[in-house]
């Protein structure tokens, strides 16, 4: 195999503009880092291609490039990066089946969000569904952050009332409100869609006033919110458990 | 008042070092933005002086320092500060009083620590206890993502195992372990003390040694572990809860 060593080789520089929302909506195929995130990619088939600094890491099933350390530091986006980027297919677009799903309404923060589809793993969700003005589906904090459950959580971007309509009738909607029923109050629920809203705003009035019933969790009176990734994992621990 | 304009006045270059830990502990001040943190500030004693940039932003009982936006923007860690910053005083050395402990072992991320101290102060807990090596208890972002929580609970920096000797004999020491007891078989506790360890290495074997037993969090084996704000807040939520 050649090594390519050149920062300005034509190819390097077509994955470089991965990093841009815009060309990975182009090229539909996003950058990971990291030998971790490469072998979830890989089980799942996202995995398509790999930049490898030495032969030994060669993976079997998917195209290898091996480039030089130089090359690795200009696509990564960690201070001391492993010796490996993986190139990854666009997830397909899945159907909206299962029984538990989560709806994010404009989830803003990427750490939230990779930590919610990390819970919703967890705790047995079937779909993350994220509404079109949450954070990119393949930025890059969001995928570290979700440490590999991104490849295992089916998450689907469409518009949430749109959702909603779909589950309706089905299985109960739930919502969040500080003037909900207690957490403590409700069962688990074998089948449910729970609706998480914005930082900032919370939920939307418009799919406030389609939920069928909202939760509140209750705390002290000193604190004014909770973080949403936390509210909406403790709900989840809560609705998911076996009793 | 007259107004402060230049950036290298000294007073603004002396405040301008409390973004560096070592001159906070130094001068036992520290730095916060924006007016509802201060508002948070004021209401627990810990103000002692703020810059604004309009005399009608004046805050009663505390020093007022009239300055530029130049100024604020400089003395800010946000692209689009608000034009106000606080500088506090250390907080006091709390002794290890209450019923409810939570103990951190050598938290690294700010927004973990932040989010864990919003949700300790929904959860009842009286004091929480960081040990040496954590983030410090005045970086700019930990204090930001306790979205003024930081002034309300009661945070005391000592080793863990200290504490733990304290504490044992008094109440149950609780850790996590991926073998512990299962959270829904625990009942709600009137007094505990919940240790959390380190993102990537868990709780330090010294200090798991000394606890009266461990939970586990039940969830999908598909993942590998929970993020430790999350494990830690649905644990608070669960053992505090009232029934």
């Amino acid at each position: 195999m050649k090594t390519i060593n050149s920062l300005t080789n034509p190819q390097i520089r077509q994955l470089h503009k991965l990093h841009n929302k815009k060309y990975r909506d182009q090229m539909r195929k996003f950058l990971i880092e990291g030998y971790h995130l490469i072998e979830e990619a890989k089980e799942q088939n996202s995995l398509e291609t790999v930049l490898i600094t030495k032969e030994e890491d060669k993976i079997d099933g998917v195209k290898n490039i091996l480039v030089s350390p130089e090359i690795i530091s200009k696509l990564s986006q960690t201070k001391t990066p492993q010796q490996i980027i993986g190139v990854c297919n666009f997830f397909p677009e899945y159907p909206i089946t299962g029984s538990r799903f989560l709806l994010l309404d404009d989830i803003q923060d990427p750490g939230n969000l990779g930590t919610l589809v990390r819970s919703a793993l967890g705790f047995g969700i079937d779909r993350v569904i994220l509404s079109p003005n949450s954070v990119d589906l393949y930025n890059d904090k969001f995928i570290r952050s979700t440490q590999g459950a991104i490849f295992k959580v089916k998450i689907i971007k469409m518009d949430i009332l749109k959702a909603i309509y779909q589950l309706q009738n089905r299985l109960p909607i739930i919502g969040t409100s500080l003037n909900g029923r207690f957490l403590s109050d409700i069962s688990p629920l074998s089948s449910y869609a729970l609706v998480l809203g914005n930082e900032g705003q919370g939920i939307n009035p418009q799919i406030l006033n389609e939920t069928d019933f909202n939760i509140s969790i209750e705390m002290s009176p000193q604190l004014e919110s909770l973080n949403v990734a936390i509210a909406g994992s403790i709900i989840m621990y809560q609705l998911s458990k076996r009793k």
